[in-house]
């Protein structure tokens, strides 16, 4: 991802996204797939607000049909997914993540977690059913009831995130781990 | 709570809590509570057995439902609700607890768990959910299959208390954490 | 178990094993049992691949069938089991430690674990929920989608298993666990 300022995923970015996957599904020659971020100390600060704020009700339902589609592609994909999570995360960022097969986060002043109750929104509830997916029942009634954003040493503690490595080595463990889900014999 | 001589949850004293808490709930000053008891040593005994033994059956089923009306009350409260357990939180008064948004316990020869199998009782089948929901499967699986009471620590390791602090803290740290309930924006 | 070479599970051997549990089950004077192997360093190794390589689709269901209602009599058994996994216990071995009441698994050179992917398999959805119900979701997306083999060390430490002894106290362990199952007043 590579969309100055902070990867925020307006309509248009989300359905770029949302076609390269697609192409990569359709090219027989890709297995696997490291999402990350090409802006520095910054994977995704999630949804763009500008999508949001004052829009009509016409507006607003067609840009969360184009999250929904995309967010049911990059989680239900058949493509191995390792998310390599070089910064900020918060939010939809966390929800992109936490979509993935695995995640490897870098070391560094970065957060991650569903933050969306600290705006006085209710993160969706399946952004919390992923959660409980990763991280159990408990965590995330916690963390999406508070809004918590996590370091990268908490986040693994929970298991909202499966490994923590210094940035150098970010790209490297994800290909060590993206390897080890493409190992298996595919369909 | 202070209904000596164990807090135990009679009809009449359920009642009670539930008159409280709606109260609450309608009181626009109050956004939080902190659920404790008065009593030393315990929080709760859990449900009054004299309610139960050799009643008729609609007898049991008023109690019955007077506990449930309760609970459904508790669990799904908009107020957010801290337990500060004191002491002993057996059966019904660990359920109670796991009823809350945050568990702090005090350190001491205190137990917490569903013993109810250990009289020939099974905890019923929303009991065991709360349960699950705290402490995840296979946890209940073995706690309500066996009635394991578990020390402070002990219920801390499997996730059934939050926070373990000495007696003397235990109200600062549980007004602590009910501050960070109450910081996101509300309704 | 002790079916020469590796407790593989044939149509015949689990017949045999249900037959057992079915009239253990019958003799009020059973209320436990301890499922291990004879074989030195194998629990089980799963089913018997000659039941389902080249054969037609009524053997196949018909052996399908067998094991499911192995599986459900040994999962829902009244008796208490407790697992004494004594060695390999890989697939359908691991399905079955997974099914009893408490897995004691000896220290040594043994893997537990679906490895069902690394052949080309997909661990059927039922086996894939006994693993949630006992180590949670993230960890059997995991362990299914990788068809990762755990040491007994690192299957204690997902709660693949429940405790790991030296092979001389595998018994002497599985023994005093049964015990505790058994303490509390039955039906």
């Amino acid at each position: 991802m590579n969309r100055v300022p902070g990867n925020q995923l307006s309509k248009e970015f989300i359905t770029e996204l949302n076609t390269t996957l697609e192409k990569l599904e359709n090219d027989d020659s890709c297995r696997g797939v490291i999402l990350t971020s090409a802006i520095d100390s910054i994977f995704s600060l999630g949804l763009d607000s500008n999508e949001m704020y004052q829009k009509s009700i016409e507006s607003t339902s067609a840009f969360w049909r184009t999250l929904q589609d995309f967010w049911m592609r990059l989680y239900g994909s058949k493509l191995a997914i390792v998310a390599a999570i070089n910064g900020r995360s918060p939010a939809t960022g966390c929800m992109m993540a936490m979509s993935c097969d695995y995640r490897v986060m870098s070391e560094g002043p970065f957060d991650i977690g569903f933050s969306e109750v600290t705006v006085g929104l209710v993160a969706p509830f399946w952004f919390q059913d992923v959660m409980v997916k990763t991280c159990g029942e408990r965590q995330t009634e916690m963390a999406a009831g508070l809004g918590t954003l996590f370091t990268p040493e908490e986040a693994l503690k929970i298991g909202l995130v499966d490994e923590v490595v210094p940035p150098c080595h970010l790209i490297s463990k994800a290909r060590e781990q993206l390897l080890k889900w493409l190992k298996n014999p595919g369909k």
